[in-house]
């Protein structure tokens, strides 16, 4: 398995103990939270809590949220907070979807969020999102065979999924909501057949974009989840006798025409549909209708597991050789020809660095890890062009699709990965998350250094270095060896000159006799 | 042979008949004009111009071009137009290399040198700068065998290139030049060993990211073209009697010694030394010693041909299924695994479109290629994210090393794929040159429309529309069964908001059964 040679973890936890996992899904019109006991491949949950918070209703024209939406999602969060009090981080993940995603000042909330909750908010890309929710949906069908198709509408885009036992074969997110159809369609409230279709047409063209693909594939058994399907197969069973958890197509034609009947959305009132459910009720019935129609459904059954529940089967994941990230990794860097002994030799140089400011610098495990992938991924770009190939790098790392990373932790590793060679890249660097910024410089700074000490690509890797800390200050201290090397000491008084402009001390010398210690071998590569 | 099949090129160039070609190089240290016949496989030259016009000498720290460096290249460029006037824009090329690539105000003297010359000036790449000197160098070195290296020291940066044959191997374009590496080291004046050590420490340093590389692959024939090292050669023949155009490294050390004990830039004056090149001789003397440091070369040999050469013989093959560019478009989708079908399908549609107001707008055949390989483009970024393909195709297209290319041209095809779907992209529309705005705003609807017509990913093209022209005003007209088709016309509405919203007309209709002409069969696929 080379996988895991290449990209090993160490493990944050002990499997073998019972643990307390928590994952809170900032969804676009309901948050989820979630806490569980794990032990022996199973979940057993603690808490689950959901609230309408109908964030994407508070995104206007200008793609902001709302001081009320942020609001709203605070103090939902407040109420989150005791559940999630003293969990590790290691053991928990805040994820937000669709809006947090697409609005303009979501760091607004997630910054306030930070601090109510102690923890980091990570933003997910569709495609992400539709990975875990599989995951989540494929545990709870464990005993179905056979491929799957999964649906899940929700408040801001709805989620793709076939896949057959715990393998996704193809994920996509389309930008059609629950709150965002409502809004865009029977925005003045009132509903009308020319209106629903209109809606469904407009969900039919999304649609179109993997409509061919999905069909080719095929599925024995279609599937939904989350609020809006769950509803229709609870409004059918209560109003049409539908046997519990089903939709079949008749019975949702003729919902689709009892709403029209209704004529605004203010009036739909069904037995099943809660009242905080029925305001985005209408546009979430256009997209299942269109969702029938484009892959001519006769019928979608109903499961529970959703996205909060495939965040903590991916925690657990995360914390074994099966991370999901590993192997995300390892197919970057075929597809993009990284040069491995070069991005080894760069890694080993880096983790030295590591583990000699570790203390003073209060880095992490975590840290660790993201300094070695940086590492490995530094020389990325070159497969675009040898010109600016930090650029290209953190531009691939950034806007691919990541499978088992969050849109923040991309964004995180494609500015290490940016920073590693040139100037020092400020710009850039004042747009990540201000709670990650010092340590990120931190970071950043190491990689840099084991860039320089591996320029003339050498065999093996450079570790005949000692880094001290006094502050943000690095003191290098040079083996004999190393003080001899003219291009080396000329691309360090550079690199210093770069650290400085970017006001980060670095100095240099050559370690006296006595502190010259074995080199360290670090344990994580 | 898939490639010519794939990507055939209607020839511009009736090759049995002589033409006049020429190619103007813009370069950071010395203009070049080369007007040659070309007939049967030869190349007889007419006119050959150089004129040390030291642009980059004019880059201020703020990376601007002065208004004096300017008007030396627009002086320069004048007394060129003469010998280009009349000749056909696809029998000849105007390139820009390191400084026009590099200066934040090269639009400037782009603009004014267009107007005066009547014709496109392109930014080369480093890499592409590279491939032209070598399909330069390898036709005045045609009857030497083995493997070669060849070096071009210029005004801003050298290329390094290790070939076969007329077959590059490794091309490589380092930041470094007889004219920037003059002014950063020795600019007070004053040479001395230890700055004249500090450059070429500096320059060894770049060599670094090469050097292994390319001892690896290794030649038997080490050759250097170009200013600098001809003037090296031609001052080792006058005063040490060196064999001519060679450079032996003991007499190149000699020079090295003679340089650093005149002391001052301005008083360098040796036999084989012009004065307008003795004053930018230190810098590049300093880069070759460098050279011979750090791939321990003996010896160098001379060569004629340049990027001038280069671009002519480029320019014979741009006209031939043996047009470079058509091989990389090759490698480009198969790299990122693009959907042939429907990029053919779409490519197909687009041509329909381009054939029925080719005439009314004016587009070339050159145009007609640009759309062509844009819509076999377009999907390329999918590779990277569904989201915002759009924008990850064009990042790729403009920024990766495409062979046969010019910036120039990679902007334009990158400007059409960013704009091949959502919103008409205005801010990077005004980013194009001035001189293509027009055309490409045009050839940019026309993919979108052939993109629309697809969407659905049909087995076959969608041809049976018609479009006519009234100024900037599209009318599209449809067939019946097109007419039919709810999921495209919803599509269309949408466009055509798209094209308002950018300022662009577009009507829809039914063509009365009058104008149902034959579906356009287009005659360049």
């Amino acid at each position: 398995m080379r996988v895991q040679t290449q990209w090993k973890n160490k493990p944050n936890l002990e499997l073998n103990q019972p643990h307390r996992l928590a994952a809170i899904d900032l969804g676009s019109n309901s948050f989820h939270l979630l806490v569980a006991n794990y032990q022996e491949d199973k979940l057993q949950v603690v808490a689950k809590v959901s609230e309408k918070v109908q964030l994407a209703a508070g995104l206007g024209c200008d793609n902001t949220l709302s001081e009320e939406s942020i609001q709203r999602a605070l103090s939902c969060l407040a109420q989150f907070a005791p559940f999630v009090e003293g969990i590790p981080p290691e053991q928990m993940r805040i994820v937000g979807t669709n809006t947090v995603r697409s609005a303009d000042n979501s760091q607004t909330l997630i910054q306030q969020g930070e601090s109510l909750l102690g923890h980091n908010i990570e933003v997910l890309s569709g495609r992400e999102e539709a990975r875990l929710i599989y995951l989540g949906a494929a545990h709870a069908l464990a005993d179905v065979h056979g491929k799957r198709l999964i649906v899940d509408i929700g408040g801001g885009s709805t989620e793709f999924i076939v896949g057959e036992d715990f393998k996704p074969l193809a994920l996509e997110s389309l930008e059609m909501g629950c709150v965002t159809y409502t809004k865009r369609f029977f925005s003045d409230g009132r509903i009308d057949e020319k209106r629903f279709r209109q809606a469904e047409i407009s969900a039919l063209s999304e649609l179109e974009n993997i409509r061919q693909q999905y069909l080719y594939l095929g599925w024995s058994d279609p599937v939904g989840t989350s609020g809006t399907i769950r509803t229709v197969a609870a409004v059918l069973a209560a109003t049409e006798g539908s046997p519990s958890g089903m939709i079949y197509r008749d019975s949702l034609y003729a919902l689709r025409k009892k709403i029209i009947k209704y004529k605004r959305v203010d009036k739909v009132a069904m037995e099943g549909l809660k009242a905080d459910r029925a305001s985005v009720f209408t546009g979430g019935l256009a997209i299942l209708c269109a969702i029938f129609e484009a892959f001519d459904l006769t019928h979608l059954s109903c499961s529970d597991g959703a996205l909060r529940e495939g965040v903590l089967y991916d925690l657990v994941g995360r914390n074994t050789a099966e991370d999901s990230r590993l192997l995300t990794l390892e197919i970057l860097c075929r597809r993009y020809s990284i040069d491995m002994r070069q991005a080894d030799n760069v890694a080993a140089s880096a983790m030295v660095a590591f583990d000699q400011v570790r203390d003073a610098w209060q880095l992490t495990e975590e840290h660790r890890h993201y300094l070695t992938w940086a590492a490995r991924l530094h020389e990325l770009g070159l497969a675009v062009s040898h010109s600016q190939f930090q650029r290209h790098g953190a531009y691939l790392i950034e806007y691919s699709d990541l499978s088992g990373f969050s849109h923040t932790e991309q964004q995180g590793l494609a500015f290490l990965v940016r920073a590693h060679r040139r100037k020092y890249p400020l710009k850039e660097f004042k747009l990540l998350p201000s709670s990650v910024m010092q340590c990120y410089a931190r970071l950043a700074r190491l990689l840099r250094l084991a860039v320089v000490f591996n320029h003339s690509r050498p065999n093996l890797p450079v570790t005949d270095f000692r880094l001290f800390v006094e502050g943000e200050t690095l003191q290098l201290q040079l083996s004999k060896n190393l003080v001899g090397n003219v291009l080396l000491l000329n691309d360090l008084i550079q690199e210093r000159d770069y650290q400085q402009s970017a006001g980060f001390g670095l100095d240099i010398g050559q370690h006296s006799p006595a502190t010259v210690a074995e080199p360290h071998s670090g344990d994580g590569n």
